[in-house]
C-alpha cells in the first residue's frame, strides 16, 4: 500500500490518548495526523505527521483535516459549532457533534438519558439559588454539584455541605458557570462499561471494569469487575449499547457507572460519558484481543470491529500519578527497578514531565488472582512516581 | 520525563523490524531514531526522528549515532569494520560486531557452533571445485550450498543436483562468492528458538515455535510448536541460551533449527542465526506478555527483561507475501473484508508497496486449537494479497 492510498485519521488533541492510537495505527498502516499545540506534547513526540495549532481556531481545524478519511478527538473540548462547520465542509467527523454534545454538556446528557429510560441519579439544572435550595430539600442535602461543561478528573465537581451549598452556587453562577446538581449516590463501587460503535451500526462491548477513584481521579481499573452478577453485567452492557445507539455515538464510548445497594442487590446508574478512548479502558491494551485504541480507529473509519475477548482471567490497570514531589531517582532508573521486580508488568509512559497528581503513565498487569494482580499493578505504578516500594 | 532524559536507541535499517519497534518504544517512552535510506520506507513512515543516509557510509553511521544510549539493527548488513570503529568512538553498539559476525558469515557461525558442541549439519568451506567434489562424495550428493554472506529469504541458497554442483561452484567462485556447503538434512519440520540476552547477562527464552517455509521464505509460525517433546523443547532452549551466551549476543537472537528423525525420536540441529527480532518471532506481539520488539529494546538498553509467558494455548503468525499479481481490490478493502470475517485476526502491515513474494505484512491469531488457529491466520493472510478466499 503506498502512502497515498493509506486511510488517514486526523486526531484533534495531543495527549496520551492520541499517543496511544499510534501503535495501532502503525500496525494497521493507518496514517495518523495529530493536531498538537506543541511538538513536545505527548502524542506529537511519536507521530511524524503533526500540525501545530490551536483547536479553538476553525481555520486550524480545517487545515489539519485536509485529506482525512475521518477526523476524531482525544478530548471533548473542540467547540461544537466548529465541528458542525467541518461537516458542512464535507469532512467526516466521528463522533459527530450531535452525539458529542452529550459528553460536553452534563445537563444535556442527563436530560437525554432520563428521556431514554437509562438510569441516572436525580438531577436538576441549577440556574438560581432558589433552584439550589429546592433541590437540596428534595435530596435531603445529599448533593453533588457539577459544572455543566469542561470538568474532568474531579475538576468542576463539588460535594458541598448543605450549609455552604447556596453560597457556592451563588459564587459559581456569578462567574457564569452553568450548573447541574445531582443526588449524591451512596455508592458501593464504580463500574465502567466500554463499547465501540461504527457509523454503520456495529457495536461491540468489552467486559465491564471496576474502577477505583482517588481524589476524583481514576487510580485503578480491573476487568472483568470482580464478583459482578452476570445479570448486572448484562444490564451495564445494555446501557452502553443503548447510549451508543440512541445518541449516535461513533468510536469508543465509556459509560462510567455508580454501583449502589438496591435492597441487597447491586444496581447501577450513569455517572459520566466519554466519547473517545478512556482511562478505565487502558487495560484493553494488554488484556484484550483488540485494544480500545485500535477499536476507536477501526470504528471512526467504519471498519468492522475487532474481538473484545480477554486474554487473561483478570487485567489490572494502575495509573502512574505524579507524586507530591518528584523523587531524585531518574524515571529511567525507576522503570528499570520495576522491570526487575515485576517482569510481567506492562509499563506505559506518556512522555510527560512530572507534576503532582498528573497522569504520566499507567501499568497493566494480567493475572489469575484479582487481588494479587491488583497488588502488583498498584505497587509497580507507585514505585514509578515515588521511587520506593509501598 | 522530558525529551532530554529519554533513553535513546538508534536503529540502523528502515524495514518492518525497525517499524515494529516503535509501538514498544512509545509505550516505554524510549526515543527511537531510525537511519533510513528514504522517508517513505517502512520504519521511517512511523518514526518522527529519522536520519536519511546510506548505512555503508561510516560518517552517516557516526552522525546518526549521536546522543544514543544504544545503537542496534534491523538487518545484518552494516559493515562489521564500521561497527568496530563506532565502538572505538565510544558508542554502545548492541549486538557487538564480535557477536554479529556469526550472523553475517555462515562459515564463521558453523565453525564456532561446532567448536561449542552445538549440533550443526556436516559442513565444509568450499574454496575450489576439488573441495566441492570431495564434500559431495562425503555426503552422498545430499548438498545444500550457501553464500557465506548476504543471503536471506532463500537468496544465496542452492540445492544443486550432484551433476550441476561443480559447475555451479565454479561459476560462484569465479564471481568471488565465498561459499560453504552443508549436508542437506532430511528434515521433518523447522523449529525456531527465540531468546533475548542483555549485556549484563540476563537471558530469557520464548516457547519454541514451529515455522513453515515456502520457496525458502517463512510463511507461517505457530507457538508453542505442537507436539514437541518437552525434553526437545528444553534442548532447543538450551541451544538458544548457549549460542547467546557463548557468542556474546545481545538483544533478540533467533536460532532457526532443522528438526529431523533420529532413530524414531525428533532431534534438532542449527540452520541459521539472526541477531535481531525475527520473522518467526512476530507471534510474540499478540501471543506473549512481552513481544520480541519490546524485549529487543530492553535488552540493548541493558534493562531487565520482560516475561515471555504466553497469553493463549496457541498463537499462529501467517506472513502476507505479495501475490504474483496485485489484485484490483484496494488493500484497505481487503483489510475490511478480513476484519469482517475474522474479528480475532491481528493484522500487521508494513506500509510497503506490492511486489511478488515480498513480505508486506503478517496476521497473528490466538486460539485454543492449533489447526483451526492456523487455518484462520493462513486464510486471512492469503486474502490480504489475493483478494479471494482460499
Amino acid at each position: 500500500m503506498t502512502n497515498e492510498a493509506k486511510p488517514t485519521v486526523v486526531v484533534y488533541g495531543d495527549g496520551q490518548l492520541a499517543r496511544m492510537m499510534q501503535p495501532a495505527a502503525a500496525e494497521l498502516d493507518i496514517h495518523l495526523r495529530v493536531l498538537a499545540s506543541s511538538e513536545s506534547n505527548s502524542a506529537a513526540q511519536v507521530i511524524p505527521d503533526r500540525v501545530l495549532g490551536d483547536y479553538h481556531d476553525y481555520d486550524v481545524l480545517y487545515d489539519a483535516a485536509q485529506g482525512s478519511d475521518a477526523v476524531t478527538f482525544d478530548h471533548e473540548h473542540v467547540p461544537n459549532e466548529h465541528l458542525h462547520a467541518l461537516i458542512d465542509a464535507s469532512f467526516n467527523v466521528q463522533p459527530q457533534p450531535s452525539a458529542l454534545i452529550h459528553a460536553q454538556d452534563k445537563l444535556v446528557m442527563r436530560e437525554k438519558l432520563a428521556e431514554l429510560g437509562v438510569p441516572v441519579p436525580r438531577f436538576k439544572a441549577i440556574e438560581s439559588v432558589e433552584d439550589a435550595r429546592a433541590f437540596s430539600e428534595d435530596v435531603h442535602g445529599q448533593i453533588c454539584l457539577k459544572a455543566r461543561r469542561g470538568g474532568y478528573d474531579g475538576k468542576g465537581v463539588w460535594f458541598p455541605d448543605p450549609a455552604e451549598f447556596e453560597s457556592l452556587v451563588k459564587e459559581l453562577l456569578d462567574n457564569d458557570t452553568p450548573l447541574v446538581a445531582e443526588e449524591k449516590v451512596a455508592l458501593t463501587r464504580e463500574l465502567s462499561v466500554l463499547v465501540a460503535r461504527a457509523p454503520g451500526g456495529e457495536v461491540r462491548a468489552w467486559p465491564v471494569a471496576e474502577s477505583v477513584q482517588r481524589d476524583g481521579v481514576c487510580a485503578e481499573a480491573i476487568a472483568p469487575a470482580p464478583d459482578l452478577d452476570p445479570e448486572m453485567a448484562e444490564k451495564a452492557a445494555g446501557i452502553g449499547r443503548t447510549v451508543a445507539e440512541k445518541l449516535g455515538v461513533t468510536g469508543v464510548l465509556a459509560v462510567e457507572l455508580f454501583a449502589f445497594d438496591n435492597n441487597g442487590i447491586e444496581d447501577v446508574s450513569v455517572n459520566e460519558l466519554a466519547m473517545r478512548p478512556h482511562n478505565t479502558g487502558h487495560w484493553t491494551q494488554d488484556g484484550c484481543v483488540t485494544s480500545q485504541f485500535e477499536q476507536h480507529l477501526r470504528a471512526v473509519l467504519d471498519c468492522p470491529l475487532g474481538s473484545t475477548e480477554t486474554l487473561a482471567p483478570y487485567t489490572v490497570m494502575a495509573n502512574v500519578l505524579g507524586a507530591p514531589e518528584d523523587p531524585e531517582m531518574p524515571m529511567r532508573d525507576r522503570v528499570r527497578e520495576v522491570m526487575r521486580t515485576y517482569p510481567q508488568a506492562k509499563i506505559h509512559l506518556y512522555g510527560k514531565d512530572h507534576r503532582p497528581g498528573r497522569k504520566i503513565g499507567h501499568v497493566n498487569v494480567v493475572g489469575t488472582d484479582a487481588e494479587e494482580t491488583r497488588r502488583i499493578a498498584r505497587t509497580a505504578a507507585h514505585f514509578l512516581v515515588a521511587a520506593k516500594w509501598d
